[in-house]
C-alpha cells in the first residue's frame, strides 16, 4: 500500500490516493472548526482519538451487520478506507433534544424524545448545510429511493447498537451525525467518521459533556474530554 | 343555524361557534400578514374572493375523493365549516421552486422540481414556524404515523387535481400549503384555505404572479391579482 497524491483537504480529515484505484487513505488532523468553519483552533491529540474511535466503532458496526468503508489501521492517525462517492447528506440520529433541534423546536436541552428522529441536512457549506427532508433529496437526485430506505435502516440500527456500547462505559449518547457513501461496486457503506467531532456523549451520571460541544461552546476541557472517551473505551495512545 | 360567540381570530380569519356543537362558521377578513405577521396590511376584496374560491376548490376536492371540513358557503364571507382540531402542520407542496426553498437550497425561482416535493412545518409562531420531517413529528406527537401516510397521499393527489385545474385557466401552480384536521369522529380532513394567500399562482404565459406575493414582496397590483384569479375562475361577487 503506497500513500500518493493528497486528493482532498477537509476540515478534520486529509484523503490521500493510493496505488489501489478502489483504496484511499485517511489522515485525520488535530484541527477543528465550528459554526460552519467560522470558528477555528486546535485540539492537540483529536486526530488520533478520532481515528482510533472510528476505526474501533466501524469494527464492531461492521460485526454487527453495517457495511462500512474502514479496510485497515495504518497509523495512529492514518486509516484505508474504501474509495467512495459521498452521498451529499449528513445523517443525524437525536436520542436526546440538544443543539440546533433544542433551538428549532423550543425543547430544553437534555429532554429525551419518544423516539429517534433522523434528520438530513444537505452538504453545502455556500448554504449552510440546510435541512431537507426525503422529496427534496428525490427532487434533487441526491440519493435513490432505495438508498435513503437502507440509509434509514442503517441509521437507526447504528443508533441502538451504539446506545448499548457507549452506556456499557457510563456515556448516554444523545445525538450524533452520519455520512454514507458508494463504493465502486455500487454498495452503499458507512463513511466519514464517529468521534467526538461528530456525537454528542454525555457522562451519564454527571451529564458532564464529553465531544465537541466543549470546543464550539467555549467550555474549556477540550482536550480532557477527548482524552476521557479514549480512556473509557481503552483506546491505546 | 345561529352564529354564536367568537372561538378564535386569526391573521386572515375568524371563527365563530354555531348551535351545532359539530359546526363552526369561518369568516374571511381582508386582513393581509407576511413575513409570519411583521407585515401587516389589506387587500380590498380579499377575504370575498378567498372564501368563494376556497369553497369552489373544497366542493370539486370533495368529488375527486380528499374529505374536506366544507359544509354551507352561507355569504361571501362566512362559511359553515365542520369544527375540527387542527394538525398544527403546515403541509407545503411544490412543483416548481420558488420562495423559501429557492432560497434555502440555492436554485433559481421557477426551476421546475423533478418531482412534487412535500414539506412540513410546526405551527408555531414563536419559533417561525420551524421545517420538520416525520421523525420529529412522531417523536412529538403531533399526528400520527397513520395520519401522516393519509396526510402525504392527500396532499400529493390534491397536487395533481389542482395542476390540472389551474392548467384550464392558463395558471401553474407554483405551490401551496394545506393545513388538515381531525373532526369530532376522528376523521382527518383538508381544512384551511385554499387561495392566493396560500399558493403560489403564476399565469402560465407571462409568469406573471397572481397570489400573495405581490403583497409580500411591494409588487403592486395586489388586488387586481386576485380579482384576475376570481374572475378567470368565474367568481361572482
Amino acid at each position: 500500500m503506497k500513500k500518493m497524491e493528497q486528493l482532498y483537504e477537509g476540515k478534520a480529515k486529509k484523503v490521500f490516493a493510493t496505488d489501489d484505484p478502489n483504496l484511499v487513505i485517511v489522515d485525520y488532523k488535530d484541527d477543528a472548526t465550528a459554526l460552519n468553519g467560522k470558528k477555528r483552533g486546535t485540539i492537540v491529540g483529536k486526530g488520533a482519538i478520532n481515528n482510533m474511535m472510528t476505526n474501533r466503532l466501524m469494527k464492531m458496526l461492521e460485526k454487527n451487520g453495517i457495511p462500512t468503508h474502514f479496510v485497515e489501521e495504518i497509523s495512529q492517525r492514518e486509516t484505508v478506507v474504501r474509495k467512495v462517492q459521498i452521498v451529499p447528506l449528513e445523517v443525524i440520529v437525536r436520542n436526546v433534544a440538544a443543539g440546533s433541534l433544542s433551538k428549532r423546536l423550543g425543547i430544553p436541552e437534555g429532554t429525551p424524545m419518544r423516539k429517534p428522529v433522523i434528520e438530513y441536512c444537505y452538504k453545502c457549506d455556500e448554504l449552510d448545510d440546510p435541512m431537507v427532508n426525503e422529496y427534496h433529496i428525490a427532487a434533487m437526485g441526491w440519493a435513490s429511493d432505495e438508498q435513503m430506505a437502507k440509509i434509514a435502516e442503517y441509521a437507526l440500527k447504528i443508533d441502538s447498537i451504539l446506545i448499548r456500547y457507549f452506556k456499557d462505559i457510563n456515556v448516554d449518547l444523545i445525538d450524533f451525525k452520519l455520512e454514507f457513501g458508494v463504493t465502486g461496486d455500487g454498495t452503499l457503506v458507512l463513511a466519514d467518521e464517529i468521534s467526538p467531532d461528530t456525537c454528542r456523549f454525555w457522562d451519564a451520571t454527571t451529564h458532564d459533556k464529553l465531544d465537541k460541544d466543549r470546543f464550539r461552546r467555549d467550555m474549556g476541557g477540550v482536550e480532557d474530554a477527548y482524552l476521557e472517551m479514549a480512556r473509557r473505551l481503552q483506546i491505546e495512545e
